[in-house]
């Protein structure tokens, strides 16, 4: 996997911190003096690049740009409780249609997960809002972890519904409003909570670029610029969940394109976890009730790279995933 | 004073989140479960609008970017120790000769002030830095206050200096790194954790948008938007601490764009505050060793507005400051 544009931006701030820090997207940090016991993380929604502009669904753009930033919270378990809000806005009039209900489906969403709005910031350029969320109770041992061959790779519930919407919204065969796995994704925060509790899990992300792109970065652990190969994984491509709705939009349509969303788009805000040590009828019981389409996809391999158990239908391309700088949504 | 553009995006947000919140710029949060005896700040910088772009400094842009967050830290005396940037990046390679000297500038100031860097986000988009900085040890009552009548107006220093080398850089009469006030400001963090000591410290707020808007803020106390009149200000312009900087341009150029920015333009992170039932002697007594050019400037009176113990030399227009949908810098 070649390195994405947004690597070398981690990288140029990582190396002016001389590594105190880090940048990335995924990464929450477990220790930091003033959130002691609480998790904080920062997500950024930039209209023409995290959502389609103009935009058909303002409502629904709010809710999304929220419930990523709380997505990373639900991976390690957490429980949200503050949200802090930067907002960019080129002229204020001119988007003032846009911004209420843009405002009110971001303050749905954060209602929804119980955070509460304490501070932000209102300034002029290009539309973007930066959304901080902390939260607190996160297990200590809450995090991406060190992934060994042999861990179980699993995923919590259905993959593609969001990227498969939204290739149908950008056909006019979905109503702006209908595309609803697209607009109003449910950051997992209680399969997360239930997750960590458990002492065989021993990683876990958020699904939000895609699955194979974020399981790259899983296994790449802490340091996403490390260098030295990471392990890699052996991945079944049937086992993946899918749910009806992209059941149905594949053998309907056999749009290629949706079969491919459902290996490289994201969004889905599913998580992704390893298991170590455990027998894979134990994690079905222990998640069934909350997580019932949940499905071991794989395992880690000593060798780096992805090994398929049945080739994958559809030519995954070199990214695997969302990244900003290759196209726009 | 007409409403700010700004203002109207921070009702819009506090509406849709039933004023469970705020997004002012200036308001810090003082009870957020998740940062319990600690605060957090969170500000934005965007090219053309908060530095000259293209940019002649990368490495004080970047410095003074994470110094405006900190600033907030300032006003209510708080030790700086965590920080999270959010960073949008329209093309990396284009913006990587930008971006290195920028990331060091960001990262002198963090260190400069304690900061740990622990998380962020990149994302595309046009350029903006989002930083956002927590603190711990502010004190129990530091924020805004609530302005009485009667209570001292103080300003920790001198005013004007940014503003003036501000002007100067962009007439060319400074070379690109020559004007360090603009560039490279300090947040005034020892005389804010000083200050809050103090019982008769009673309201503070960091000069960041230009000392006359901020005093209004701080005089309309915790709720911007709040309806009903809040106090005014009796000012003596010529109280206002000057530079000796300032001074030698004002009286060599008789500019009067440079008197103005003295009275309108920011960013110099001084502190206003306000006293009550104390001396002047006992103020300056307390803070003459910390601030030696700390002044009092006038007095808050139940009348709204302003009044002028002499006429400002100068017009004020409307805004009486920095303004993010008036212009650029």
């Amino acid at each position: 996997m070649t390195a994405r544009s947004e690597y070398r931006v981690i990288e140029i701030f990582r190396n002016a911190f001389a590594e105190t820090g880090c940048l990335d997207n995924a990464q929450l940090e477990a220790d930091a003096p003033a959130v002691r016991g609480g998790r904080i993380n920062i997500d950024a929604a930039v209209a023409g690049a995290h959502f389609p502009w103009p935009c058909p669904n303002p409502h629904g753009a709010g809710w999304r740009s929220v419930m990523a930033a709380v997505s990373d919270l639900a991976s390690v378990g957490a429980v949200p409780t503050d949200i802090l809000l930067s907002v960019s806005v080129p002229d204020v009039e001119r988007y003032e249609k846009f911004l209420r209900p843009f405002a009110a489906g971001a303050a749905g969403a954060a209602a929804h997960c119980g955070l509460k709005l304490v501070g932000g910031n209102v300034t002029r350029g290009d539309f973007q809002l930066h959304s901080v969320v902390a939260g607190r109770n996160a297990h200590p041992r809450a995090g991406f972890g060190d992934a060994r061959p042999g861990d179980r790779i699993w995923i919590t519930g259905p993959i593609g519904d969001a990227a498969a919407e939204l290739r149908a919204l950008l056909l006019g065969e979905l109503s702006p409003d209908g595309a609803r796995h697209y607009w109003y994704p449910e950051a997992r925060l209680s399969i997360g909570q239930a997750l960590w509790e458990m002492a065989w899990v021993v990683g876990a992300i958020d699904i939000s670029d895609g699955w194979i792109a974020d399981l790259l970065r899983l296994l790449r652990g802490q340091a996403p610029q490390a260098s030295g190969a990471a392990p890699g994984a052996w991945l079944d491509p049937d086992a993946v969940p899918r749910s009806s709705l992209y059941q149905e939009r594949w053998s309907v349509h056999q749009d290629p394109e949706v079969r491919r969303a459902a290996f490289v788009g994201g969004e889905d805000y599913e998580l992704i976890f390893l298991s170590r040590d455990v027998h894979q009828g134990a994690v079905l019981d222990a998640l069934g009730s909350i997580a019932p389409n949940v499905a071991c996809v794989g395992f880690v391999q000593a060798k780096p790279g992805l090994g398929w158990e049945r080739p994958p239908e559809v030519a995954l391309g070199s990214g695997f995933g969302y990244d900003p700088y290759d196209g726009s949504p």
